[in-house]
């Protein structure tokens, strides 16, 4: 019984202050800094080196954090100062939910330019400007940050765009959409333009670029580092997907239509960086120098060489104008000059072809500001030239706006009229044309998401609106004979404590005591009867809840059948209040009265029904089992669990009821329970295949949604995702639900999870190279150790770079990923039921001779030591941490556990790997001596 | 059924692209602006308005967030860039524990000024620094805010410190700790070198301060908007709580100690600003500006005044050294300049009093660095004279630095020697008398915290080590006999997924399908006798496992009990594995094998023994039952719940064992069982008053285990918090109860929630003045609101101005908040368990002509909308949000339900307030009606 020397490092309780004197920590903190130095003596060779430059990137980790943070506001402003109207918040939904194709097509659809934008766009003066979360201590989302990673991942994917699935095919189309159209210079604004007459239907379109590249300033003018080469090819492919045809080093002749985009120089400091300097605004401690309200005076001249630059400090006065004070002056010493201000239309060339297109006083087109259309109809600006972008992301819109008019001219010009609401349709591509149809019991589900029978159908006039927005179907909130009519108590819907002490939105669980509905059984006949009448394709299925007693059962049953439910669900497990009257859970515990209740609703109806069971069982298999033999149709798994979801300081419980702050037990969902309905649908699935079970409990995603399936569900019921968040919530649900099937049959991703890509050796969602394979050892990143490996990532980097090719002159390889096909059919929802359950099993079945041990990436490490802490006192005193570079090390002592893993804050940084010796259980002392 | 209109405003699925020319945007944009404008346009009279200057203040929301994020390293770099050495980590795992005494110790323990240094510490060049989350996309933790935010909460409590209670009292301590002690200038290194002084048992202490205000450079120097004087005095009162003198308007005279600080001027820009000023770094948007890399030149006159001031640029060469380069100017206006550089001993009066003690070349003393003692053995120095500090944090710690060695040299001239390893004792007040012991069948348990039979005590040498650390009890991990020994699979422990995609430490749950122990028998019997020979006042309960089988039970009980365990704990309740073998929730899950078995170890052993149930069952209370019939002297309730955590998107299990992939149901535990857990205890203790209850399921804090108190707990099991984090936790989960308990009964306190404060009504954890009492009307903090709103607060500032008191020259009023005393006993663990049962009952005694409705705060509403959406999506439609201004409105068809402020992301800018008109469900349709 030796002390475990390895503890030693393991945090102690303090028994006494610590002492150090402030000489030496001054020396000691410098071993730990990780932020930059003030001085610029640690500065290192940066030439070259860009890998930072770009501070918004994100891992997934990161995104996932990001995205989690957002609240998902209502009539959000981010939105509302994106230029494109990006709808921000449903991207960031899809990305909390590892939908990213979802988020990509929200992108997508509102700017083909997204990823760009992504990248460069000055997020603070737009979207993030108005986030809700300034009034917060965290402050703003990421969004620059988010939009890069969805759009980044979908690329990934190599699925191209393809045309509106509802559009007639292309030789089908009216005339007026073969016309001709041509654009000038291939920038953002044509880019987008021409994606989005593309996506109207129009097929005879040209962007003419008199340079040897594409791209327009984001190829010619923003540095690689912002903005890499491959996300403008991603996106100009994007476009030609849809035939849109791209002509380089040509000069434009007469064309029909002449929508127009120029590159000029850059309007906009964010946008522009000389490509070897480092450029930040606000940033002192970088190593560029921005220095504000000056006024360039005169240029200084010595031997016929620039040698310096003289300006004037700019001043604002008392009303707010500005002047220049020539008394107040900078003199800086320069080699080089870059001007760096906007520019305007100068090739005469250009401006003669532009005849007889009227110029304002800057010498560029009159543009209407709306329509985008300059003094000759046919001729449509966007972009620099038109003079209203300041910014990429606000060229795209241009192009966006004038697509509209080109088409509403257009189809005027062949007498037709547009619709005056504008329509420009979304972004598609195969995944939006999976099917996600399922049928069970006969009844077609248009997909497998409903409302569960809880607080968000409490009215049907919330049905209507969950079915607008694509639902696929609902269950009513349970009701029941006017005899059993209840009224609620309040407080009564908490929010959960078991993911800590978080508030506002992405609550892991709720607590209710709400009882079934207030409304009366005449009242949802009535609801159901219209709601079958107006949404025939959507799903109906009525909740219903009597006592035992078979004569309230076959009324009850009747009357919703006679309302034309498409089924029934029979709530024999609400946990609170119903079961004191003998109804809800009171019935739904003992099998005898569970099989019996089946028997009395099956006689009394012809169509299907399915038994609500509780997981407040010893085996929930033993109810779903007697529905089953008393001839349900199916199950619905699982009801919320019973709890006590807190108490306060003074023993109060919340919810808490009246003077007396009384409570009772009450139903906990959402993700919290999610193991436990997991578990429950997978038993059930095993133990009666083929048996239709309706999932719910805590799914929240496409992503979790799949599990539910993969254990064994046909469909599933949502109630807390929704409390959390609203009914749009759907569209993500059903699109990540596509794309989770859609690529399950690319082979080429076989090594992603779901929507996930494989993780990259990574530092802030940054590649890092390998820098033991440079110097043979790790470094971390503070301290003298980043000083070090920043020397030697710059000395790699200097070499690299004769080495490197010119991507804008050679764009053959320009590393965009490569276009991938399924070669296997997509499978449908219901190939994918059940897939789970031969991976489940006994205990006894598991090998006790495959085991695992924890392999960690020193490179994406953080130092944190999490893992050494709980392998050490949680574990198995497996991981040595080095005290001074901070880097753990797995000793063969590790026995897999999977805790470091488990706790490890960076994604796949810790992996588990086979074991390449046999286990050999330490025994503490041998079996059987005597005691 | 007419269509639910204020569904309006909520979001829809997407069907077109949105379509909003860019010049249109541009100005629709402006509407929603949050962050400041770029242009100074915007710009509103600041006079006297410094409500943001401390941008890193906290709301408890915030807090708890922040706190959340920290990692809680191992080794954390924080502490050690720290100048006192802070333990950071432990500080903030008592805040995200809500244990602010916790966290208010930890802090004024090492740093006497621990407030003053959390609202002016440059921590990005310390703590912060450092922060291993520099490597992730979120950043680095506000550790100033967390720190100024536990130390105000304590200051808010109103407790005196007190001298170490381990120390003799005063009259019985040694004569040399009566020596007369002078402290020259009260500022931050004699309040330091003074409280350590007093802590350590010195009680003729004195501080001369020569000005009439105190606090030194905290008040005479820095304004009062970074560090109002309230904190000062807060902190100077801690010290004068342990008798340390300080006298004002005194020159200083002839005393035998001389530890000696001056105020003087500013060395530090981040701590000095002009008290008219805004002043931030490296913010060009803010309202002042840094030039960086100028060296003043010349002060240009004209006719007697100061016009302007010239200077030249400083530049780095290749070599490293700097040079002012006098041919790059700058030329600025100026009408008053501040010289702000450190100054030096100037005093002549001074200069004489310190004599014979050497002064160097600067004219300060030559100071020993690590001892702080001046060529004069009985004189040391601290802060800016002693010339080794350059902020208050080092300043403290000089004095901090000097106590000690103070301490050696006068103990030295009373011949006695200290230990070699400083011992400075920690900071105590009342709070840490309270007595946590707890006896539950005849033993007694030191405090009510051990760890259950888990991961954390898989060996001896573990429970050793948390012993050491403080835990009270522990189990060990269950053993059985030899034949029954187990080999363990891998992967087998793996991180929740019920809190979202959450990764690193704080999971809210954990999955794992482990054993029971793999070690012997012996090995434990040999341990429990080894472990309670050394730690004779810990229990260790022993937990034990067998098939049902008589002879086993009556075998191993008599094993554990003949190796002197305090107890027994029979596990009944494994979920995973061993039921196959017969074992575990095998026997546990029918209440007569529970019966039987309690019955066979009753008759085999003397000691105590509990039954460990299995929540997985209908009904706890029947096996709770089943244990005391049989003769248990107690239960556990629960162990963990039954699951499958979770389905990667290709249908295999995480965990997956080997390469068939294969799981099975595991445990969960953590924070997502609690509700369960809370919910088992509860119905228990209600069922069998007075029968032990051991607690375990969600155990993380002080705070959570109250509630298992509460709910009829006796003590309390931990596993899942200690595998998040470590074993020192156990000091902030005991002070935390001592808080709580002490906290009960101060009357003053009673609106508090524990350690809670009431919300003020704030935004970012500032508080605001109420807008609508100025104008009749509260506004939202976006776009032209916010310039309204902060020219309305900008007047009414102003108009403050005049009638503002100068506080420093009147410190009478200070707003330090008074100290509570108890007025009625402090209640003991025992006293506080089971308090809430009298709350719990059936849902038919809740009250439903009790309701409550919504109240929404707007000067606290963030604008985020959840409200409307959770209300309208998943509730009654009873909330309107304004589609210009973003607010809120609730109506008088709320419900009460609660969904509300349960979504709503700030602490209380909901609240459920009683209903004043009866509550009248809505039917929908009345009753009876033929459907």
């Amino acid at each position: 019984f030796a002390p475990v020397i390895i503890l030693a490092l393991n945090p102690r309780v303090k028994t006494h202050a610590n002492l150090h004197s402030t000489a030496s920590k001054k020396n000691e903190k410098k071993h730990w800094k990780r932020n930059p130095e003030r001085s610029c003596d640690s500065c290192v060779n940066l030439e070259n080196n860009f890998d930072d430059i770009k501070h918004t990137t994100l891992s997934e980790r990161g995104a996932l954090r990001e995205a989690l943070r957002c609240l998902k506001c209502a009539d959000a402003p981010c939105q509302k100062s994106c230029p494109t109207n990006l709808d921000i918040k449903s991207f960031i939904t899809s990305i909390s939910n590892k939908n990213y194709y979802g988020a990509a097509k929200a992108i997508l659809s509102d700017n083909p330019l997204g990823l760009t934008c992504g990248m460069v766009c000055p997020t603070s003066d737009l979207c993030v400007g108005g986030c809700n979360l300034y009034a917060s201590e965290e402050g703003p989302i990421n969004i620059g940050g988010l939009q890069q990673f969805a759009t980044e991942v979908f690329s990934k994917m190599g699925i191209p765009q393809i045309r509106n699935p509802e559009l007639p095919p292309a030789h089908e189309m009216p005339e007026s959409f073969h016309t001709r159209i041509a654009l000038i210079g291939c920038g953002p604004a044509s880019i987008s333009c021409a994606s989005f007459l593309a996506r109207l239907g129009y097929d005879n379109l040209t962007i003419f670029e008199k340079q040897k590249y594409i791209g327009g300033l984001s190829t010619a003018e923003i540095p690689q580092f912002r903005l890499p080469y491959e996300v403008v090819q991603f996106e100009i492919d994007l476009m030609k997907d849809l035939g849109v045809k791209v002509t380089v080093k040509e000069r434009w002749g007469g064309c029909h239509i002449l929508p127009t985009h120029q590159q000029s120089n850059v309007t906009d400091i964010n946008n522009h960086a000389g490509k070897k300097a480092r450029v930040r605004r606000r940033s002192p401690d970088e190593k560029c120098e921005f220095l504000p309200f000056l006024s360039p005076h005169e240029v200084i001249m010595k031997d016929g060489r620039v040698v310096g630059l003289r300006f004037c400090r700019t001043e604002q006065q008392d009303d707010g104008t500005w002047i220049v004070d020539e008394e107040q002056i900078v003199h800086l010493k320069a080699d080089f000059i870059i001007s760096a201000f906007g520019s305007m239309l100068n090739d005469p060339e250009v401006k003669a072809a532009l005849e007889p297109v009227k110029l304002n006083g800057w010498g560029t087109p009159e543009v209407n500001s709306e329509t985008m259309q300059s003094s000759e109809p046919w001729v449509f600006a966007g972009g620099d030239i038109a003079g209203l972008a300041n910014t990429t992301v606000e060229s795209v819109n241009d192009g966006k706006q004038a697509s509209w008019h080109i088409h509403k001219y257009i189809q005027s010009l062949h007498g037709n009229t547009v619709s005056t609401t504008p329509k420009l349709p979304l972004f598609h591509c195969a995944i939006d044309t999976v099917d996600i149809s399922v049928e069970m019991c006969g009844i077609k589900f248009p997909n497998p998401f409903g409302l569960a029978s809880a607080p968000p159908t409490t009215s049907a006039a919330m049905i209507r609106r969950a079915f607008e927005q694509g639902w696929g179907f609902a269950l009513t909130k349970t009701f029941g004979l006017d005899k059993d009519l209840v009224t609620n108590v309040s407080p009564r819907i908490v929010r959960g404590t078991t993911s800590g002490h978080i508030f506002g939105p992405g609550q892991g669980s709720f607590l209710n005591i709400e009882l079934i509905s207030e409304k009366t059984a005449a009242y949802w006949c009535k609801s159901v009867a219209e709601l079958k009448a107006d949404f025939p394709k959507n799903i109906i299925i009525a909740s219903i809840m009597c006592g035992y007693n078979q004569a309230d059962w076959t009324e009850l049953a009747n009357m919703a059948e006679d309302s034309k439910a498409d089924a029934l669900e029979l709530n024999l497990s609400c946990p609170h209040g119903m079961g004191e009257r003998g109804m809800g859970l009171a019935c739904g515990q003992d099998p005898e009265l569970v099989r019996n209740i089946c028997r009395w609703v099956r006689k009394a109806t012809t169509i299907p029904f399915f038994a609500k069971l509780t997981p407040n069982v010893t085996n929930i298999v033993d109810i779903a089992r007697a529905a089953y033999e008393g001839g349900a149709d199916g199950v619905t798994a699982t009801n919320t669990v019973s709890g006590l979801m807190a108490l306060k300081a003074d023993a109060t419980p919340w919810p808490g009821i009246g003077r007396g702050a009384r409570t009772t037990y009450g139903g906990v969902s959402g993700n919290a329970i999610r193991p436990i309905a997991l578990r429950a649908v997978s038993a059930i699935a095993k133990a009666l295949p083929g048996f239709p079970i309706l999932a719910t409990g805590g799914i929240d995603s496409a992503e979790s949604g799949l599990q539910f399936l993969h254990a064994g569900a046909s469909v599933l019921q949502v109630c807390s995702a929704v409390q959390n968040q609203d009914f749009t919530v759907i569209e993500d649900y059903c699109l990540g639900l596509k794309a989770l099937l859609y690529l399950k049959s690319i082979e080429e991703l076989h090594d992603w999870d779901g929507q996930s890509p494989p993780t990259i050796r990574h530092q802030k969602g940054k590649p890092v190279p390998r820098v033991d394979e440079l110097i043979g050892k790790s470094l971390p990143s503070f301290g003298p150790y980043l000083k070090t490996k920043t020397e030697v990532l710059a000395r790699y980097k200097k070499s690299l770079k004769d080495a490197m090719s010119n991507v804008i002159t050679d764009t053959s390889d320009s590393g965009v990923p490569q276009r991938n096909v399924p070669k296997k059919p997509i499978p449908n929802v219901k190939d994918v039921i059940a897939r789970a359950l031969k991976h489940i099993g006994a205990y006894q079945e598991l090998d006790n001779t495959e085991q695992v041990q924890a392999l960690i990436d020193p490179e994406m490490c953080v130092n944190c030591g999490k893992c050494y802490m709980t392998c050490n006192d949680s574990g198995y005193q497996a991981i040595k941490f080095d005290p001074e570079t901070h880097l753990p090390v797995i000793m063969d002592s590790c026995t897999g556990c999977t805790l470091c893993l488990s706790v490890c804050p960076i994604i796949d940084c810790i992996k588990m790997v086979t074991r390449t010796t046999p286990y050999v259980p330490k025994r503490g002392l041998p079996v059987n001596p005597v005691c």
